[in-house]
């Protein structure tokens, strides 16, 4: 593990509702990170494919490890997602890239796909830096 | 229970990404709903407070009970959510207004709030209307 | 005029792609404005219809007079515009409504309708306070 | 000329909000669009920066070059927009890219930038596309 970076993983690990839910963190780098959900009958809605919270769920975590990884508490204020295609099984991974970082606002993009590289959502965030 | 909505309430008793997260439909009406999240350690990030998806989840869940109430399956094509307050216990209750509802296309918004009514989450979503 | 909101009232008017496209502000109140825009040729896409971009304009300018009503200057982060019905003529009304105020960040949101009462727009949007 | 996008490009000419506020295609292919615009006076607020509105109508602009490419009439139903750093001269390009194109729903990404390459501000559009 990648010892710049342990704090952050700390946090994320804390993240019970990501974690309960079956989301893991793969990779994290300075402003971009990689995480992944196995699709399980847990994550569906009522129309038998998985909910819009479990995607934006899984999206929210991936942004939110490369707004942290800087080590500095950056939170979401806005957040803005596209569904595209339903999912009813397999894997679902997602992707953070950093679209910019000012001083105190930064912006995300997240794009959660199948294992087949199927796009499944868009995710952008508007986040706040909390500097001291 | 209103036997007008009895398909819709069975349709969302069947969402087990929210059941499972201890989201509970509290009322339905043509057009809109209610919704509430008894806030557990089960929902909190690393920071400690609720997570953003728990709340996006709350918010689509409501929207959902909402759009669907005129019993034509309609699906979220793109929500935006703000994060305006951060919680850590308590209830969240959500109520969903539609703003508009056209042949194909129709429009929710979804307020969250505290117990004591502070506002914790707007959420607007444009949905689908799957017409046969 | 309302001395209180002569400085803002100012600034507004040497809002020049605002003017230059018609749009006028009817009232400004603390967290709230309405304004107007009558509808010409000049306002038209290729389909014959209001751009896209003359509504965001007027629910922008609109926000813009609500935002900065407390006399601190408040700039739009991030927006959100749904586009609910075509309008070719007539004039359109804008109200802005202020969702909440924190320190360092607001949401206000604007609805833009037709003089008969037709919802044409609804506006969302994330701003960032500039305190000294 | 492409031959190809002849109609489209008619269209565009059409226009009137965008021509009479400056703004030029400059090229478009099957699914994207790249536009620019000359900053003026005309195109600033009262803070003396470009007008979110002008921001916005040249994103938009790009958006409906590249969605109407395929010669089926396409149509916005959401955008986001966000502002990332403020301008106030120079020329402002645009480069519009589809995310995805269903049956009756697309998505397209604009990235506004400076001549130098500075990012200005991300669009995201949701669209509708009309199937006779």
């Amino acid at each position: 593990m990648d010892e710049k970076f342990a704090e952050i993983r700390q946090m994320l690990e804390k993240d019970f509702f990501a974690s309960e839910n079956g989301i893991i963190l793969t990779s994290i780098t300075l402003g971009g990170a990689t995480a992944e959900m196995n699709v399980t009958t847990s994550h569906l809605n009522g129309a038998g494919t998985v909910q819009g919270g479990a995607i934006f769920t899984l999206a929210d975590f991936c942004f939110a490890a490369a707004a942290n990884s800087y080590g500095v508490p950056t939170v979401s204020l806005d957040s803005n997602i596209s569904f595209i295609k339903a999912v009813s099984s397999g894997k679902l991974l997602a992707t953070a890239v950093e679209l910019y970082r000012r001083r105190t606002v930064a912006g995300y993009s997240v794009r959660i796909t199948t294992e087949e590289g199927e796009l499944v959502s868009v995710f952008n965030s508007t986040a706040y830096i909390k500097n001291k």
